[in-house]
């Protein structure tokens, strides 16, 4: 069996911003971590899911291309506030697999986080 | 290289029950949600698992394909009931890699949820 | 489409401790459990990471080879720490996918777990 293509882009000295191996796109969890004025939960969504449009579009892919998508809440009280953001961006025709769990994120400021595993085109 | 062939199973707006691309099966959080009477970790625990029966039999696939799970606890404390479950349910020749972790579920009452990657055949 | 040769390597009656299908590997959670001298975060980070050394090898794989990885720390007090015993484990050219998250996990001495998804070769 032949070795799979991997290709990393770039991100810092700890993870890759993505990896793609194969037909596989595997995203670094996005955040809105850094973004100054992403302080609601809608505002960290968007910011977040915006992220992950550049870097699937930057592999060729899309937002049309998610497989499964691991959602992180810092507070289950804030289920429904993110989904109307959600359900705004996906495409309805190609929804990914999808699990949320509430944890505790990297930051204190920080209220959701998505771990993506998305199909390269 | 080819775009891998992407089969979405309908759920509901927010996200599809289960993703095939390829030769991998990726399915959203199973739960007990909605059935009236899991109530205890035995009880949630079966019914969770039987719904991934289902979703992997309309693939074509079963619950000796699994590749790797990640279960989901309310309270790390039902560990033992839980696998007591999980192990009368999976084929002991052909077990998941899996991973354990405590984290609060979409609604109050859910104590595990599987998050589940598994063969197509 | 041909069924993805699944290949399991013996872990416990719950689960593999490692499944390849195709060039994929999944890796059960990766823990210091069992190891009596590993205490601190940096002592049960290595613990893990040379366990997942093993099992990477066992598969002809190394951790140059990693896709994305979950990491679970049960305090994210913990991150900076971990991530000094992280960044010195790495290949800084072969970084994967990362996405660090607050979980209690199986017992209540463990502060880190790791869950893997590599390539094999």
């Amino acid at each position: 069996m032949n070795v799979v293509p991997i290709v990393r882009t770039a991100g810092n000295a700890r993870m890759s911003k993505m990896v793609r191996a194969g037909n596989l796109l595997f995203l670094a969890g996005q955040t809105s971590s850094g973004a100054p004025h992403a302080h609601t939960i809608e505002e960290q969504a968007t910011e977040a899911l915006g992220r992950i449009d550049t870097l699937l579009e930057q592999a060729g892919s899309s937002r049309r291309h998610l497989l499964s998508v691991t959602i992180y809440l810092k507070d289950m009280a804030l289920f429904d506030r993110m989904n109307v953001v959600w359900q705004d961006w996906v495409d309805p025709e190609h929804l990914p697999a999808r699990c949320t769990v509430q944890a505790r994120l990297g930051l204190p400021e920080l209220l959701v986080e998505f771990s993506v595993t998305a199909a390269a085109s």
